[in-house]
């Protein structure tokens, strides 16, 4: 009996996308699903319950941070991430390994999911040789990576092995071989020889994961890296889709990972779906503006987890709506009695005003952060829940062309 | 017709407590009862639907802190601050003169509700006159106060009148009377002084409130001052209980209000508990330790609003249980997977353990705060509840004893 089983509903006719059913031992998931990102075992600012209402279906915590605080083994110890952290939907773990990679080749060069070459915060590197000058403190070697804690400066080494024994501790329904993440201006030979650690790590990974009872109850899903480029993309997803333990075991669900530059997602994730089986979930990692949701769904994509919205909500009180952003410190929200959006159904826009949002932000006050949190959340949440919903009415390219008319107005 | 009407359902035997019911516009608050504080209009780190669910009757917002930001006028445009908020529940707004107090002859000196001269921040100051080096934002004339905005240093001027346009604009069911408070410390002679501005300003509110229909619809409490003098304490309570307008019109109920010496504090209320009539419901300032508590219900309160267990919940995750504090960040609670108080019904302790709960506050992690708000503001809530119950039952006694046992051990 495999730990998840995956259904589709739906296809949208002539393409990749399709609507499906995830039955995880922590209950349903319809797809395709925006997941919350609860990194340090809770979405920022909202309890589970407020999770629950906004209608999440399913949450994704991160390796990396939980296994430096409060630790993997005390999780376990306290029954496992769900009970932890009071979340006792489907839930997910990352590999760690995209963190790795923000510590050690991106460090210091403001690199993230997607790169914006207009932001010059984000202005690529010529390269990201070792010796470029910019201190890291991560250090990637065959075997594993070293890296020294951004808490307290202490070394750790994470190995495949490693990484599955963290994420065996946590418990989550979903969790993720561990693979190495690159930057989309590395060179192809770099790339390349990332991609076979990537591709050796995902064996061991599948390796221990299957030799453990945990693989009863916890799926484990492959990375897909290879940069930009077309060639490396198609033959680390067949490989990882190919894959097999020693028992025989394959990958219940494939990740899609990377670093991307904004025009090269669009092609990285087709040329993958393309590659990969019809019949198993495919999340893409890190990724959820709303005109990234679209593609990622229209190419095949069940999954999409991304900090974006809870943190442009509680940084600078950006708020989504389908004209576009809203900043609700700008003057002019200051007396504006409508909600933020008057046909949003969230907790926020169904109570409060923009003028309350504004004073709440301007005030620094908490729930500031907390309403907005949970208008982003139910926005992205929704919208993927209305591209499932058109994709079963044959809708779908309908509800992309107005959104995207008015969003992008 | 009176906006509120206050009816007494069982008092303590030889004694000044008592159990009722508090009928307002916006609904019933069962006495005696904890006030939720909520400074801006937000209870800090909790929705109007967590503070319901938490048990709270009825919330308190500043009417300094309003009329600040973001304004009275604007908060009356928005229908008032019951809309504004989206708090449809009992509300009261004080009358700003603990806030211009503190920014006056507390400023820079660490002075609040109540004086604890063991704790070094909170020495006693010799004397606190105008010409002891310490700069004051606040001037204390016969008209009225002037002073600067702690936010942006501009100049403002409140008197009777305008302390009575705020209140009705902001359109709580109950609002108070301008005061001037004193600090505990002030010699006799600016004692008297200051009772005699706070009894000429009561009657000044009186005539404002009274001669604008907004007195059908919100109640107008006086308040007691006289600092730890018996003569002025129970002088004050008289005069502002005989006080009428013009038109004949007597306050609806009465504040506590004041600058307490802990010891003093128990004489004060009950001195001016003797003197108030007994048919009207009393509030006591800015108090809200559990022993304060005790004392208050005993002695005639019905009525108590405090910022500690909120502030104390976020800024040193500072917990009430029966037995005492508890801080959370302490080493012993990282692996203790039990609930705060494992008999206690809060949403809290119902759905975490103090490791999670450590953890949140080790990371940063902005549920910590609300978790620990939502316990606290509760325990304090339902603390009264139960003595409220216990008067009922005609246990009080029993109740306070046994509570003391433990929470002092």
């Amino acid at each position: 009996m495999k730990p998840i089983q995956f259904t589709i509903t739906k296809k949208i006719p002539n393409a990749l996308g399709r609507a499906g059913v995830l039955e995880t031992p922590h209950g349903t998931v319809q797809t395709p699903a925006f997941v919350s990102v609860g990194t340090k075992a809770t979405v920022k600012g909202m309890t589970p319950e407020m999770l629950k209402d906004m209608g999440g279906q399913i949450t994704l915590c991160n390796t990396y941070h939980l296994y430096l605080q409060p630790g993997d083994e005390l999780i376990a110890r306290a029954g496992g991430l769900h009970t932890f952290m009071g979340w006792n939907g489907p839930m997910m773990t990352d590999s760690g390994g995209f963190q790795v990679f923000s510590l050690g080749a991106a460090y210091g060069k403001g690199i993230s999911k997607v790169l914006h070459p207009a932001e010059p915060s984000q202005q690529i590197p010529e390269r990201s040789s070792a010796d470029d000058g910019v201190p890291r403190l991560a250090t990637v070697g065959n075997d594993g990576v070293s890296f020294r804690s951004h808490i307290d400066g202490s070394l750790h080494y994470i190995t495949p092995e490693k990484s599955m024994e963290i994420q065996h501790n946590l418990g989550a329904d979903l969790i993720f071989a561990f693979d190495e993440c690159t930057s989309p201006t590395e060179e192809r030979r770099y790339q390349e020889e990332a991609l076979m650690r990537t591709h050796a790590w995902a064996k061991r990974s599948l390796e221990y994961h299957h030799a453990r009872p945990n693989a009863e109850r916890q799926a484990l899903l492959g990375i897909v890296q290879g940069g930009r480029d077309e060639e490396l993309r198609r033959r680390s997803a067949r490989e990882i889709s190919l894959m097999r333990s020693t028992g025989g075991a394959e990958f219940d669900g494939f990740g899609i990972g990377g670093s991307f530059e904004k025009d090269d997602l669009h092609s990285a994730v087709q040329w993958v779906n393309e590659e990969l089986p019809e019949d198993k979930p495919r999340h893409l990692l890190g990724i959820g503006e709303p005109e990234d949701l679209f593609m990622g769904v229209e190419n095949g994509v069940d999954l999409f987890d991304c900090v974006a919205p809870t943190r442009n909500a509680r940084s600078t009180g950006t708020l989504y709506t389908k004209e576009g952003r809203m900043r609700i410190m700008n003057t002019k929200y200051r007396e504006d009695f409508t909600p933020i959006e008057s046909d949003c159904g969230c907790y926020t826009c169904t109570h409060f005003t923009r003028a309350y949002l504004a004073h709440l932000f301007h005030a620094k006050e908490m729930l500031g952060s907390m309403l907005a949190s949970v208008h982003n959340l139910y926005f992205l949440t929704h919208l993927v829940d209305q591209m499932r919903e058109a994709i079963i009415a044959g809708t779908f390219y309908e509800l992309k062309e107005s959104f995207m008319k008015s969003y992008a107005k």
